[in-house]
């Protein structure tokens, strides 16, 4: 085990049953660092905390669970990266309540990265989660590392995009990093184990608690420039992390939608409350005073002309949000038989997906 | 002919050649009066405007245009509202440059009601005309009255919803009021004669030429308390509304929608400069300060109640837009004999009016 005392002092305080992140640090303050605060006296200890706390820190965690952490901390690729490690990431300092250390699997480089939070609901459309990926791979590809949780929808078609391109993209996720949740998201946490970055305050072990994500979703916005939201429901837990992102200082952004939509509500009620209205990744960049490098990718959306003929005319009908066949057979004068075979055509060849409830949404 | 000398002098000042609102504005200041203007000499005139302009004025205007003008002002429902009058409307004033005097066909008492301008493009989607429609028939119902232009697509949906309501619709046009342009809204010109205004700073027989709508748009946006965008491309005349609006002092509301779409970046624009994102008519009232009624207030369009028995069915059965005895005794299921007798009844008490070729127009 090539775990130094160091790292294992911190693995130790991190598991403390009770030890909070303020408590932990008064401690650090006062003692110096993590391996002085294990050495330190009860007497001393209890100046700062509660006499119970300090017999918790004394007695130490669990030794099963600090040999597990520290069996994980020993493989290639996982950390703890503490508060006065070179790589911890700045921006976090400037928060009320940064976490002293937390766990990493991944590439160390991209901690310090200038990054953006892609964020929004996990019941997302189809052209909300083609747009995140879409703007994460054009903002990765021009030196921003995208930050999001692990969740479905519009988390992972922004990580998906992130890693596509050079800054790659972090998850921070609710749980211990020895867990994936959601369990459909393994495959894509072990692309980001391997080309990016996953990221945990909380205990190795720690389950999908509900309270714990609306505490992660501060270091989603805190690690980046600015929060991105794609589509959000006006009880997304996005518009939290879009709060605290201003509160922290950090821009806010936001992708408008139909009004009759309501995965775009969120959105704009964000910018109804000052977020910035944004239709490019070429917007973020100019508010964030960066620019794209010289192949921006992300307005190549249709390479190929709009189709003619009668899946030209439905295409058309259909507009930019979602439509059931009746009204598309009303707009076009088109027999149902028709509107639906142009339809099949149009999913096939990506230009519309079929809506749960028999609608469609155009794609591009 | 039964006009007064003061329209005839209105009519002939706004007809003679070369005179601008500007030099117009200045000669009524001086003189009082359009009587006064045309009374006055040369010598006195030329203290104000060019040597050749106070001959055109002296001259007076061509005399076959005059009398075409003062033949359709006296038809029935055809005015010149010139400054001084009680129903100029109010908010006219409030302009750096004013028109003196303005045609109108229509309702006079809508000059002066709260209205809200709705503006966007003539190729507009489906969703845009009906989302044009839906406000517009929201906010007529609760007080405020439509004024758009008399375009194809968002202009046309627009006045189809404020039709439907009890404060109506207005329609500012490019051209004189003797012209419909373009000529598919002549049905909607002439529900809007019936129904609620047309209105034009024009000399009767204007044709559409180019340089007049951006002009006409100022009197549009001039008119309302503010101006909702529904969809409009980058360079649509809509953008030009908005900022007239904005010049003026007026509100300006924006719908959002796909930043995929092209007829939404015009919304978005304007959203970013500044624009109120609006997602219900509601939202509307309540930036302007006004709430939508329980019931709707304004019932001043129908003072009496509809008929009773077959002639109240054959009402209903007409709608709004004109149909002939066949398709309503196929709606009414009556005989043709009692659907005859019903629309006696109605044209007699000024409910319908029969239009050439056999139809029934409802008119109120």
């Amino acid at each position: 085990m090539d775990v130094d005392a160091r790292a294992e002092a911190w693995a130790a305080l991190q598991l403390v049953p009770g030890l909070t992140t303020r408590a932990l640090v008064a401690l650090l303050r006062a003692f110096g660092g993590p391996v002085e605060v294990r050495a330190a006296s009860r007497a001393s200890l209890t100046h700062f905390v509660p006499g119970e706390l300090a017999d918790a820190i004394r007695g130490g965690p669990d030794a099963a669970l600090l040999e597990r952490t520290l069996n994980w901390l020993a493989a290639p690729g996982h950390w703890l990266v503490a508060w006065d490690d070179t790589d911890y990431p700045a921006p976090l300092l400037t928060l009320a309540d940064p976490p002293p250390g937390f766990c990493y699997i991944g590439r160390r480089e991209l901690l310090n990265r200038p990054a953006l939070a892609i964020v929004g609901s996990r019941n997302a459309t189809a052209q909300g989660t083609a747009h995140a990926e879409a703007f994460a791979a054009a903002l990765s590809a021009a030196g921003l590392t995208i930050v999001s949780g692990l969740a479905l929808g519009i988390d992972a078609a922004a990580h998906r995009g992130g890693l596509s391109g050079a800054a790659s993209s972090i998850a921070v996720v609710g749980t211990g990093l020895d867990r994936v949740y959601p369990p459909a998201n393994r495959d894509l946490a072990k692309r980001l184990a391997e080309h990016g970055g996953l990221l945990s305050e909380f205990a190795l072990g720690t389950p999908p608690l509900p309270g714990n994500f609306p505490r992660r979703n501060r270091l989603i916005s805190g690690l980046s420039r600015g929060v991105l939201v794609v589509e959000a429901t006006l009880n997304s837990g996005s518009l939290i992390t879009a709060r605290l992102a201003a509160e922290q200082g950090r821009e806010v952004f936001a992708i408008p939608g139909s009004i009759d939509s309501p995965f775009s509500k969120g959105s704009h009620r964000l910018i109804r409350d000052g977020a910035k209205l944004v239709e490019t990744a070429a917007d973020v960049l100019e508010e964030l005073e960066l620019t794209l490098p010289a192949e921006p990718k992300v307005t190549a959306r249709d390479p190929d002309p709009p189709p003619d003929g009668v899946p030209g005319r439905v295409l058309a009908a259909l507009g930019y949000d979602p439509a059931g066949i009746d009204i598309l057979t009303e707009r076009t004068g088109l027999s149902t038989q028709a509107v639906a075979a142009a339809l099949v055509e149009l999913e096939v060849s990506g230009r519309v997906a079929a809506l749960p409830g028999g609608s469609y949404q155009r794609l591009r």
